[in-house]
């Protein structure tokens, strides 16, 4: 079949140049969307598509110029072979394996679910056709953009196969349909690269449940303190302020704690690296997650700062506001006593404006930081410098702030609604214990200890080296 | 000629060492600012350098350190020739036909306009010296960054040609020079490499326009309703407006209407697709054209946003402002009479805040994930989640953010100047549209059916079945 | 040794299927920490791996599943070694130069100072061992990512060394560990990737001293004409205005003069082009490195600008302003006059905000455009119509927004306290300076010079032509 295109070939080339060699035939199998996208887009691109199907004549519209072939005769002409039908019909496929011996073979299968099959779909076609060079490919990308080319999450095309020349092969293809290769390695790896299209923000769930809950909780304690102390004990129905005054204490309170809650594991670690004199004893397995999720808690605390900055800003433009501050100022000139000017609130509200200001602007530096452009331009010391040294200033300039705003009442009765303190002052006790906990460590004995169980030295316990051979 | 630099290099290694082996030999072709630029990084960078010349005497200063040789000595003696010359130029290569045979031939030129010739200068010289390996790469550098390495644009070299070792050495050099790679397939993308230079942001020029436009169109629409209307019926100039208010009435209206026009293109599509019942027909090249843009459009209606953002929280700082607010309290103060806070005002305000806030922190999120290397982190479901779902809460919220600040004033006949609506009620128009349809789209049996489609089913219409082979 | 672990490799294979190839055996030199965690990470990527130790049987606890052997037997069984060592620790490599003939040698090591030595190790372990092939690589990682995979920072694997064989097997290993490699050229640029770890914003150190400079001087500046004037002068104490006031005065005056600083530089360039009437000269050293940090500081001066923002949106609810009003509202009612608005000071005051927002607005964007992934989608062309027409439209509204701000103020006699201008006053000076200067580049008469100079046109000096050689 592939001879009734070579006259069209030639006849492109009138100028007497010698003719650029006939494209390669590419074969698919699978008449789904996705093998038609990808056809379309393979035809596009200057190459000869090839479909194998069991009936050649009955599969439905394909893509203009692409031929269709009997499974075999598909898998006999063409170099290539991009397989995108479901795992669960690969079983023909053993039948077709003298003829794909030593072929590559493209699998763009997914599943629909992590964790449906015991092997990777990659490694089970593997294992099916030992002869063939299995590389798994493109299966990240959408039909959309199979079709169309690159666009924003469909750049890339990971690859991973056990044999390099395979992959070279496949990546001049991806190169040529204009996407961007990345080599994930050996075949082992397909497990993942079939897991990544199902991932919906896995990294994000815990952090966000986290938020919720916080913010669940606060706002039924906040609204418990506000809204029905006043109805219940003054009689005054204040429910309009649930839209921004609760809101822009729920806001700052859950921000605070999880930005604590990104420092908090690191003290734990350092504390139990003490206590067992070495660091070469894994961390239990809740400390290692939670670890793991510390940019999350951190970015979604910031984009609670950032609301909580937002709520702030616009009270003064609040009709509430202004209605109060009016009347404020209509009984103050009925009064008519002179009052002067509290130097001492004027400077505590000042500072504690500005204490705000500069912890979220160091906040956001760590966030923009945290931008994969960004952190991969920057060195491992300036990296941790920044998450670290930045990251406490940030938590001392809030806490501070949060104290500020505190104030003398701490000490006064009447903010203990029902005998509970406000929210805000739940919300210091975390970061205030991560701060002292910090400073203890900074003190120079410990540090001397720690930076050099860090370093890889370990405390010569006798009971300790049975266990030492048990490190995995 | 080369001879001349060998002792030099041998002298460099007076510590007993092995000698390294002797640089290679580059040719450079064009001694104009780029040829220059070229040279002195290459030179730099530990290669040798020679220039091919016609009149090898009188071609002006060099770099230092480069030779000067006649076109054809140039070509025999080095490995790889860099042609920095105009492709008018490109003629007296033919006769150098022998010597570049096998030769690997960089085309680093670039065109003043696009579409100047018929073919890109990479294939014209491939096509002039078809023993040649032509490579097409450089040439979307500046001068300066060739002189000076790698800078915030000019940190990539783009390469494209037929010949896998070919690029494979120009690669090997670029790297040496400190620039990254990309390999964009063969040489038919020359001309796509060739244009890149050229562009000053072809994908937001459709973008920019809508938005002028429509901002033009606004203010003169809020200008005659508001400034002029009070000229011309109460006699008062309030032309002072103009800078902060009016501003902040036609930022928020356009940004409002773009960020629907990001959506609209998906209902109409969806609403084709549904009424040809296949996905298999190509859209309408308007609907392609506004759907390429759709990124551009939000993120300019964004940045509008952003302004409009800004704008309101100075409101309480602006001169203005105060007058009429300390104005209001003294004849308040006046009347002597107590005013109550109204509840359902305060509710208004304080959720109309509310919604502004929401809908403005979710839609800058939107602009977060479409910065390009967070983008290529997410994968392709959680792309489309974030600008799918996200996308409709924030139009959702600023759709409702719109509504609450009109409240009751739609009914009143107050609010109609002159008969016609203020501009806000005009942007409502098409977001309401566009959400009503999507949720009819959302409706279950519609749903159904477009699922069914958009997965490649196809309704079997009789008088259908002509049009399928046409599929392109 | 190895033949002890085979047994185990070909029991995992039960289902018939040919077994895998045994892995491949990797040698680590050196059992410190570098040295263990990358063990223990090569062995969950399914390598091989062998520990060289002086004294195989006390050095402490390894990773399970690695063998330990001596120094020779290691690098006789293993194709590829990594060195874990420190460089001073080289020494006894020379002895093991035949068993280490043509095996790849990976340098791990890292230097606790720059400039240690006079030559890279790397390049000093492979004068060492001629016969090896050396790569330098993985000392960019921590050794938490080497044993963890990779995180933020740690993501890159940079690799630089002469035989392109080498580069590629330890490519594949690093692309097997779940790196993405970066090949960084031959082994001449080792010595960079050594002072990759140890720099700490290098590029960030002179812009941050100016910025201290400057806002130390204008902080003592403004604190002595505001509060120590008022101290003195009129005997009232309002150093509370330290906290916001003064602030907001400094951020927004060391912001415009280090936004000033971005385009100075490149007006003295155009002058010194000129004057020369050449582009093939140096720049003066100082210049040079002006000219590299300009991005740099117009970053710091977008974060001052940020900070500006936010200390004026949080002017009206600081107690110190409400009261201020509060008590100017009453006085006002108590005058029983009618006062009119000024529309002048409406109009002047309005301007002034806008122009502040369009100037930060635009400011933003250049930030932006300098995130890495965005800088490197764009075109050249399309990044300097960014940086430079965008950078002085920037620089306008900045300056206008300042103008402005000082208004009729700049004649009253009253501004000026003890004989000095206020703060503002001078922060204008310089931003003027380079507007006038810009403007007069952009005459047709000098623009056509510049620009005929910039590509590569020089003026025929008589006088100039015994220095072109010089040209290096």
């Amino acid at each position: 079949m592939s001879r009734e295109v070579k006259p069209e070939i030639v006849s492109l080339c009138p100028l007497g140049i010698p003719a650029a060699p006939e494209p390669e035939l590419l074969c698919i199998y699978g008449t789904g969307d996705l093998g038609r996208s990808l056809g379309l887009r393979l035809l596009q691109s200057g190459y000869r598509v090839a479909y194998g199907s069991r009936r050649p004549h009955s599969c439905g519209p394909l893509p203009q110029g692409a031929q269709v072939m009997s499974h075999e005769a598909a898998a006999q002409s063409a170099g290539l072979v991009f397989l995108c039908i479901h795992r669960e019909h690969y079983g023909f496929l053993e039948s077709l394996a003298p003829q794909l011996n030593g072929k590559v073979l493209v699998d763009v299968s997914n599943n629909l679910k992590k964790n449906l099959y015991p092997e990777a779909n990659a490694e089970y076609l593997q294992r099916l056709i030992p002869g063939a060079h299995v590389v798994k490919g493109f299966n990240t990308l959408s039909a959309w953009a199979l079709q169309n080319g690159p666009s924003d999450a469909n750049r890339q095309v990971y690859l991973c196969g056990n044999s390099a020349e395979a992959k070279q092969a496949v990546e001049e293809i991806a190169t040529k349909l204009g996407f961007t290769v990345l080599d994930r390695g050996s075949l082992s790896t397909a497990r993942e690269l079939e897991d990544f299209p199902l991932q919906l923000f896995p990294e994000w769930r815990l952090p966000l449940r986290v938020t919720v809950g916080l913010s669940a909780f606060f706002f039924f304690y906040v609204l418990t303190g506000d809204v029905i102390y006043a109805k219940v004990v003054n009689g005054k129905d204040i429910s309009f302020r649930i839209m921004v005054s609760l809101a822009n204490k729920v806001f700052p309170i859950v921000s605070l704690i999880m930005l604590t809650l990104c420092y908090l594991p690191g003290i734990i670690a350092a504390i139990l690296q003490l206590y067992r004199g070495t660091k070469y004893k894994r961390f239990p397995d809740w400390l290692d997650r939670w670890m793991l999720c510390r940019k999350q808690l951190g970015l979604i605390a910031l984009g609670l700062a950032f609301l909580h900055v937002l709520y702030t800003l616009i009270i003064p433009i609040r009709y509430y506001v202004r209605f109060k501050i009016g009347e404020a100022i209509i009984s103050r000139s009925k009064e008519n006593t002179t009052r002067e000017l509290d130097t001492t609130t004027a400077w505590r509200t000042d500072s504690y404006y500005s204490m705000g200001i500069l912890g979220f602007a160091v906040y956001l530096l760590l966030g923009i930081t945290s931008l994969p452009s960004v952190s991969n331009a920057l060195s491992w010391r300036e990296f941790s410098f920044v998450q670290s040294k930045l990251g406490y200033l940030t938590l001392f300039f809030c806490t501070l702030h949060t104290y500020l705003y505190g104030w003398s009442r701490f000490l006064q009765p009447s903010s203990y609604k029902w005998f509970t303190p406000p929210g805000y002052m739940l919300s210091l006790v975390l970061p205030s214990v991560v701060l002292v906990l910090k400073l203890l460590l900074l003190l120079p004995c410990v540090d001397r200890s720690l930076t050099r169980i860090r370093q890889g030295w370990e405390r010569s316990d006798p009971e300790n080296d049975s266990k030492k051979s048990l490190l995995t």
